[in-house]
């Protein structure tokens, strides 16, 4: 059987976490619009959608807050590790190898097929690597890390222990729509690649090693933290124009954040996020990268390339505007990624578990029949 | 289009590492008889034949086995991460996380296109993997790790690792077979699951995290260490049979290390091992292990669930005996594998790299249009 190698087309799954049609641009989780869960919904309630097919009552909702709010700390061996690292060293690079540590402290890491351990695994795993990108970003300045609070929300938490003052409302508000928005996103790289490494019979953290390890690809989560550095290069909305006619019109270079696999009309994310990032510009006095934003899309949608390959801003170009707002670093955007993702990695990891193993076909194009000869007769 | 969810028959690449054909039991590696390369060939000269699809000159093989050597130190904070966890803890878990954290010491670790720098770094790799399993080995054992000598292949430096004495040669022969062995073998599930990390754009470390992460399931690499866990149980040859009819003949368990996806005959990797595991089995005086497993190879043959189905031992039967006989503690069989593996692992990375984001498709089960309810209302 022939493959364009990119497996499109080819149905590997059964899922009740997401839906995307990408020639209207409508994504669901489980049923509710993308657009009505961000306006409304939780990442705590995202979780639980995507977990149980339905939206949790007030105390199922407070149990999961809490249990991810109390089971979010991360043992000193892990903070070590971290701190032994250069500063320099990947955000990304840091996570994998602290998440990869974890499991080693979890005493039911290697049960490999109770359903309910591995949830509670995902609830543990869901605070911890938030709890490990406030912690890393505290030690690439020098600083101590900060233990979560019990009482917060995940976005709360995040934002508390970034700097260990009461969270500022409107910080955390924008984190959890983005939490929300990126929780969950079909048979994407990493989400797959945790489904393979499940598929083995192998343990949560293994496939959530995996779905980092994927998601750090600049094809994929890494996309995020490209369109920043486009807008940081491109460093002002006169320059939008001439950088397009240089570089992009030439074919040079392509717009990091613009166009997507699925998505062959509006990213319904990247709309929500753009109204995020106008708001966001506003209250914070800084309007620059928005406006960079907002005319690079412009220019790009007016140019007959863009509009006949149907290339629409993705969730990296506008996420990329509302993270570095919130003056995240750039290197953190993906770790973000990570955050609201392991929502709908561990959906789609317990719903793998138990599965067939999955090994496709290589075609081989090598030699055969060659006769072995000593080294000394090569 | 609909699929078994396994990706049976589905082809994702072209390559030119290894070809099998699982009806008459045939493996090639760039066009060599698996058979003539256990024989002759030594791990370094599978490497360089899965990288440049011909066998190395004189000049060339000690060039790549010099590298191998001089590389293979691991920095001090990656062995203060091992002592750090439990000495219980899984050798995968050590393993998968100590190869995270060598790529914040990597200076070309996120060169994510140079496909020369990738090769450097699968060298560096191939014997920092094996430095980190002779140090896990001496840390659970509450010793000191050694560090690699210059001068030694990358399977006397194994031996050498464990003990800090001269090698043995017989050992070192051992252990060099079983990579040669083990190295490649088409698109299996962690080879694929590096793959897909590797189309996002990922570097290598994270390619090779995420296939060890898929070769740590019992259903792939792990199948070895759960192969000798069976053998342990059964515990002498008169408990063969008995075993057999109590358990596998009623359905209750499988036999571990018996059938595989591919081969619908003899796995030819496990006949060069079964004679391999005799010879240890006579020159060690450890027999039981190996009648053992050759008792319930011959009651499993005879019977006509295992004929009608085509269910032969594979490749991880005889290398758990292999394994054991070398005094190898069950948990780090799989790393062995590892050490192996990262052969063909690398190749195909390389091979992968720059290629299409690999994507598939899900199909969505979940329910549709619904409507949002606040929380206090559900």
């Amino acid at each position: 059987m022939a493959s364009k190698g990119g497996l499109e087309g080819v149905v590997v799954a059964d899922i009740a976490t997401s839906f995307i049609d990408g020639t209207i641009g409508k994504l669901i989780y489980s049923g509710y619009a993308i657009e009505e869960l961000a306006e409304n919904a939780s990442f705590e309630e995202v979780l639980f959608l995507l977990h149980f097919t339905r939206l949790p009552k007030q105390a199922e909702y407070e149990a999961l807050r809490s249990d991810i709010a109390k089971n979010a700390a991360i043992p000193h061996p892990v903070i070590n590790m971290m701190k032994s690292l250069s500063a320099s060293a990947p955000a990304m690079a840091a996570l994998r190898s602290a998440v990869s540590m974890l499991s080693a402290f979890d005493e039911d890491a290697e049960n490999l097929t109770d359903k309910d351990l591995a949830l509670a695994k995902a609830v543990r795993l869901t605070g911890q690597i938030t709890t490990i990108c406030a912690a890393w970003m505290r030690i690439t300045k020098g600083l101590e890390p900060i233990p979560p609070r019990q009482d917060l929300t995940l976005a709360q938490n995040f934002v508390y222990m970034m700097s260990g003052e009461e969270p500022d409302e409107t910080a955390s508000a924008a984190v959890d729509v983005y939490l929300v928005l990126l929780a969950e996103h079909g048979m994407n790289a990493s989400t797959f690649a945790a489904r393979v490494i499940t598929a083995t019979g192998s343990d949560m953290h293994s496939a959530v090693v995996g779905g980092i390890a994927a998601l750090k690809g600049p094809a994929h989560g890494g996309a995020n933290a490209e369109a920043m550095k486009m807008f940081l290069e491109i460093g002002a909305v006169e320059n939008v124009v001439p950088w397009f006619e240089k570089y992009v019109k030439t074919g040079e270079r392509r717009i990091m954040g613009i166009g997507h696999r699925v998505y062959k009309s509006n990213d319904p994310r990247a709309g929500i996020l753009k109204r995020h990032a106008e708001a966001l510009a506003e209250s914070s006095g800084k309007r620059k990268w928005y406006d960079i934003a907002v005319k690079l899309e412009e220019t790009a949608r007016a140019d007959e390339y863009f509009i006949s390959r149907n290339l629409y801003p993705n969730v990296d170009y506008y996420s990329a505007i509302v993270l570095y707002t919130l003056d995240l670093d750039v290197d953190m955007f993906t770790p973000l990624f990570v955050m609201s993702r392991i929502a709908g990695w561990s959906a789609h990891i317990i719903g793998q578990m138990g599965g067939r193993l999955i090994r496709p076909k290589a075609n081989y194009v090598g030699p055969c029949d060659l006769k072995w000869a000593p080294l000394a007769e090569r």
